[in-house]
């Protein structure tokens, strides 16, 4: 059987164009159809400015409302129920469609998720995760947004998650978990970090104790836990940093003409540093946790980031990850020193 | 008067040579005598290392034990009452110094200072504060670790402190306070952040709402308040995120012969931006609501971040920061509308 995986043509801020450049690209890349969904006119035009044979490549489904990047997450799933965001997950659900990858509102991407398709059984809250370049190669970072009050268990259970997607996805055998905190040692940090430090040392879990944010770029851990709000700051300050880096160092070239001859020889070493940097490359982030593949590219995402996105998509499903998730859930839920720990 | 203005010599990854180079400089430039706090025999040898004539030129005063940097605060400060860090903090509450710097431990400076010097009066928790570079110049980060566990009222605290330091220190007429959250509008973020939003429009402060994470080194805000553990995380982010951009930027350079030789050409450029991203240049990082000047300095400080960090310390002595810290502290709490929130 051939999987069919949906993408949002209405999301991000180079959609259409990048979109539909991605979605050929990754044609030809991952052995699954791809399903067009968005304002049905508006792909059309697209498709005929790239000069491509639209319906013979790819099904295409209307969604003629659009969630705007920076709506009301909640209330816009609620009313636009004609949306790319909205139809896409209806889509899975109905078994219409496997999994849906989109560049746009990434708030409504986690309601309409939540809502449409339900939670893995055993599973509290989704998260997003997100592949962060490292010294070691990549970290996954879970979770940088759905979930801004988690408890303990929470992020007990991204643990598992995080750890699941890093085996399936990263080929990584045995992924070691890291916990972002102020400090390395256990007795660092907030009542609320003490605690998910317990939970995770009891677990069975490959737990490697608190991790520095200073660290966070060694690839000291496979995976990074943290809460929703936390995992936020960490990514977009990172982000913040890197753009401010480029900008302090064009301004200083500016002013110095050897320097700019210097830049022109290192062209090639600043390109390939941003493809480094950037974790479009990696594949976009996945809401762990719901009961589908649901995937959240970034909304600046070019051709590349999409692309990368649905083969993330295809693999997951390949691997049926989200059987693993729950398999993973009960083992470390299901163990009585968790179990005793919930019912403190 | 002269001031009097205690350097600790046995705290920093570069103690004690670094720390003596910087209170060398400082001396040139501020008007101020420097004591040199930390183990005699320690202090002298490097004094004679360096060929200097010490007693005609600081005062030294003998501090025998030493915190390590990674030690317990709490239990260190109680236990080891001839280290600089206790000692020099004593001697300002004894009134035989005016201000301390150290670069030593974070945890044991912040405990020392509120033991000896208490807070200034109506202040409720002491905060740390650091400049940042951005576009626009500099931004004050407050708090990066010294409350992880703040009640809003701490963090509307933390916006008048700033604004005060920033006027003082950085000249800025009417500093814009934001708060670091996920997003920018108001209904952003936790329960808890909403009700620091809530006290902050509220307050006669010059509130700029939410800033995301991504615009903090945009200068969007002259000062970015948070909790220490938000503040800290995004504090050593950026820290790690910088310092790997310049592996990989080096890793990348390794195997281009062209990228080697533009690389030499931007030799000044990188160390350019090397001093523009160091936050050590903009004077270490003050320990505010201390009824006493106390100030934190980078752990890995060289003689320049030293000599910063004590022309900050004079500073804030010649405009009395606590006085106006004091003041606005009043002026800010006893408003109505916010005696109205705190009783509710």
């Amino acid at each position: 059987m051939r999987y069919r995986i949906g993408l949002d043509v209405s999301g991000g801020d180079h959609a259409p164009e990048e979109i539909i450049k991605g979605a050929l690209l990754a044609r030809e890349e991952v052995e699954a159809d791809i399903v067009l969904i968005g304002v049905k006119e508006e792909i059309e035009e697209e498709a005929s400015r790239q000069k491509i044979d639209l319906h013979s490549l790819f099904d295409v489904v209307d969604a003629p409302e659009r969630i705007e990047m920076d709506a009301a997450p909640a209330l816009s799933v609620r009313r636009q129920r004609r949306s790319s965001i909205v139809i896409g997950h209806k889509l899975i659900k109905e078994g219409k469609l496997d999994a849906f990858v989109s560049c746009g509102n990434t708030g409504a991407m986690v309601c309409a998720a939540t809502l449409s398709l339900g939670l893995i059984e055993g599973v509290e809250r989704p998260g997003i995760a997100i592949s962060l370049p490292t010294k070691q190669g990549v970290s996954l970072l879970m979770d940088v947004g759905a979930n801004i009050g988690p408890k303990p268990l929470h992020l007990l259970q991204y643990g598992v998650m995080a750890s699941v997607y890093s085996q399936i996805v990263f080929d990584k055998p045995n992924p070691s978990i890291g916990l972002l905190n102020i400090g390395e040692e256990a007795s660092k940090g907030s009542d609320f970090s003490k605690n998910v430090h317990r939970m995770f040392t009891a677990s069975a879990l490959n737990f490697s104790g608190n991790l520095e944010a200073k660290r966070m770029f060694q690839g000291a851990s496979d995976c990074i836990i943290c809460d929703g709000l936390i995992g936020n700051i960490a990514l977009k300050v990172s982000e913040g940093c890197v753009e401010v880096m480029a900008q302090f160092t064009k301004d200083i070239i500016k002013k110095d003409p050897l320097a700019m001859i210097g830049s022109l020889l290192m062209k090639r070493t600043f390109s390939k540093l941003k493809k480094k940097l950037d974790y479009a490359e990696y594949g976009g982030a996945p809401l762990l946790g719901v009961d589908g593949i649901s995937i959240i590219a970034h909304g600046s995402s070019n051709s590349r980031a999409v692309k990368n996105a649905v083969k993330v998509a295809a693999k997951e499903l390949n691997r049926n990850i989200n059987k693993e998730i729950k398999r993973k859930i009960d083992e470390v839920c299901q163990d009585s020193r968790i179990r005793e720990m919930l019912t403190v």
